[in-house]
């Protein structure tokens, strides 16, 4: 389902080139203070136009359909809203007999029948990510003062980010990178045992985020090549600071108080200006591809404030749910 | 909390020095034919004793207390019990002053307000994974003829996994390791777009084993090092089957056909035979520390029974909530 | 929270005199034809204006925000907006003071520390059931054959409804009413044992009606004044068919293949034209107290379309669920 | 499913001639003083062998088997157990050809495909009500100090319980009652709109007990009888307390302070010593139907302490969810 959490819960609508894109976020305290511009800045680090980016620009004008009033949240459902206004599509009826290789095209039409909106990706476009990061700024004040930050650690296996997209942009290919999230100010206690655990939530969470090929927390992979006396965090304060944080801040499933870091891997985006080969499931043949128009060289690059709203949103509910403790 | 899945489930209870661990199955289609034996496999595959794992001997008999009639599923709750017979507890009350590095020690103590049963690690032990056992037994049977299996592809960081093995032993500590999962035989069309995706509850389920730190999909981490001309999959047969399968069988978060393909890593034990340094919470000072008793040298090594059973609880559940189109 | 449903789930949202009102539903099968003007005829039967019902006439018109493409329901989440055109506020501030009997007001307040939107009922208000009444559109789509009917039983206590609508208006009064609901046309074993029986569920979502205070299956209230000789339907067809239909339907939670039927109570309007005594929270003292402007006498009334919807969803979540065996 | 809660969660199991029936508390707060004993009075309460119950006697032994440490809750999930100790079963075989009217056994049948546990009722058993008894123990001290309390109104349609029992004795036949359930010393606030509003939950939860047909809150059905100028509850303290409860404590979902009352209906136990006919569903014929044994005549005697339990299970949940604001 489109939905998450249990006590600040979102559910996310829309398609890219339907009515519209948006999210409900049910369960927000009421009292936060909360105005249409509030979202300008994260709304703005989602958008593309930078080097590595579509150069398509899209309208991002969110609307506060409801659950505010007089600038304040109310603990009613908070419906925000973006009109999908620059429309006009392609011809994308091609991809129903040539379904895009990584993208979601074949899965889509099987799934629903034939009646999924499949232009421009429809309901799993990364436009859909607009009202996660709307939801991520309303989260981001529920749980104050955490913060949670985000840096792209390497694009294409390089940590020279500029030159790794100016190289890919030249050869016309895309490519993908690495992204690390980092939350500080964490309370001790946050997450349940199993199944709702930090690192089940923020996962179930992060995989929702389209391109996200794996995570990992702390040590990670890393730690499958590590002896267990150097990835034990030892206790250096009684606050539960440790003197390394190979645990990510979690132990059992459960914030220790030290700073939550995780990584994600995100994959090159699908569309590239590179000839392909793929089936025409109507003719049955193998035939050359190419898919038209302009996209992300390195789409990773467009992700930190989406992983960023993401962990604010798991966290929210994480802070909500501990309150009963 | 300690439940997970929409139609087909689980809920897990108990502690490792307590009366019992076990699971209860909700929502298991009727019709299914199951006696205890059906366990044993499993159950045996889980417990430790070979080379790399500890010799403590645990007995492991499952109990059905509900749920079954005439050796079938009765589609009413199924409850599987495994009493603790060999409970005699070491004194844990130390770890209250000195928490181990690496467990769930400190925030257990911390979230449940010292109400814990800290004994054996109590609830966050790895024996609760017993019941995730048990529970896969009986998903396997739902989702016949779907097969899970996975191996351990290294430990320590090397392939060579019975060298490894033998040179941790050999110096007293412990390694982690890293397993793919591999699912064969998958419809199309299983998940769903965003907070349901099969990412997501495959990876929320994952993290509910203890000791995983990280889980990637298909080309997972390595994705970040593709470009998109190499990674994407093109389709080579109407059924959906791709050339290649970076995708680890998913688009959109939805099973396109090909093999649910995924690997995790396993940190090393936590406790290990080297002395190491931590606080004493109560006195403020930075003590040496050692675990006494025995352990697992790689508890990635008792890990792919249960893996196996954790993914095929999900797919058990993905496929019942698929029933609907 | 604002959702309800396990496979066809509804989340509503919305103020009175905010900018909107609506509802997104999620789980929606694919394939389902739907536009907009389908909604017409069961917006108009809730609609107000006949005798008994406010003269205030409200802008009912639904948009498709999401979900439909084509005229046909896509599978993903279909959002139903009603925006709110005429909103001229009264000076509801008023009730800040004073909280009228009867209505939200009071705990609304206080549950959510004085940020609620009080215009007009806020969140509380009737209006929020547009959505209902538009998911019950999709509802009953998705469980045709089964159909859903009410009829009104009686108001104020008689039978005679045109009658006793008069009196009412005349003494400026307001009165409550008794709606029965029948579907037809069930399977048999839709619902699950204990806390999803179809009585746990159809109650669950008809007190989120307002001014519904009790509900009853079958014989209801009756029984409990029946014997046991009496009460039993005795079965008189191997299609399940009973001489009697005392249990409403359902036995043990679960459909019997006969009618599923069950009665709800209204309570009478909590605003009327009558003075009334209550507390000013802010002066401390008892003052009279009267509601101005245009009340429906008989809220009842207005209430047959929502019930029907409310039921409609509910079974379409069953039978959702129901897929799985 | 078997489960009801948000927080503190239940998972019923169990059949009545199985091998035990239990519940699972999933979410219960740390540190709450718990020993077996303390379920011995409510367990009592609800045991047969007063005058208007079977005078066949079960042994009602709880054993709990997880989460409890030291008498007192540790947050995990607390597992309480009945084992069935005399389960000499009838010949409950006879049921499958001709299922008892007003019992579970066609329904049953149906859904689960003739693989339910059939004998004594099975998973649709009253004796899985041990179970809510058992939660609602712990419940009650979650809840503390807010009160539960219940009454029998009538039996039969008479308030002379005692004279309306002894008639039904004596004629052979069964009777049906109406509960009336009172909670006091509840908090401004509880509840949410819509679906979960505190109606919501409580009827969703009892209709889980067996037997019962209806629920109204405060005025409940008596309220469709009344003017809107007589219903309201006008307010007489700061406090919130109203000079009459016709609400039930509850507007708009929420709790406003004052107790919550409502009552219950609850049918003729369906198995009498009378004579009924019914279908042989393999022959075809309607034939004369009596069920042997010892039943009880007013089933509505013993529904009291499951009552209670239910409404503080509820009660529990809400109360957690509600510390978030």
């Amino acid at each position: 389902m489109n939905s998450f959490g249990k006590l600040f819960r979102v559910s996310i609508f829309g398609e890219s080139h339907g009515v519209s894109v948006g999210i409900v976020i049910d369960g927000c305290p009421p009292g936060i203070p909360l105005v249409v511009e509030d979202f300008a800045e994260q709304l703005a680090r989602r958008k593309s136009g930078a080097k590595g980016t579509t150069p398509r620009q899209e309208a991002d004008h969110p609307k506060i359909m409801s659950g505010v009033f007089n600038n304040f949240t109310t603990g009613a459902p908070l419906t925000i809203l973006f009109e999908n206004t620059n429309t006009r599509s392609h011809d994308y009826s091609q991809f129903r007999d040539v379904p895009r290789p990584g993208h979601a095209d074949f899965v889509s039409m099987q799934k629903f029948k034939g009646f999924d909106d499949y232009r421009g990706g429809g309901h799993f476009s990364g436009r859909l990510t607009l009202g996660l990061v709307a939801a991520g700024v309303v989260a981001r004040k529920v749980i104050n003062p955490i913060s949670v930050d985000s840096k792209i650690l390497e694009v294409g296996g390089s940590s020279n980010i500029d030159k790794a997209i100016d190289e890919a942009v030249e050869k016309g290919d895309s490519i993908g990178g690495i992204i690390e999230c980092t939350a500080t100010g964490i309370p001790i206690g946050l997450g349940e045992p199993f199944f709702d655990s930090v690192e089940a939530m923020l996962s179930q969470m992060v995989f929702s985020i389209p391109a996200v090929k794996g995570i990992e927390f702390g040590s990670g992979f890393g730690a499958a090549k590590m002896k267990g006396s150097e990835h034990n965090d030892w206790f250096v304060e009684k606050t539960g600071k440790t003197a390394t944080n190979f645990a990510g801040g979690i132990n059992g499933g459960i914030t220790n108080g030290n700073d939550v870091v995780f990584r994600i891997a995100v994959k090159p985006t699908s569309s590239t200006h590179t000839v392909q080969q793929t089936l025409n499931f109507k003719t049955g043949e193998i035939i050359d591809f190419e898919v038209e128009g302009r996209h992300d060289t390195c789409i990773a690059l467009r992700v930190p404030p989406v992983l960023e709203a993401a962990t604010a949103i798991v966290l929210a509910d994480l802070m909500l749910v501990n309150r009963k403790y």
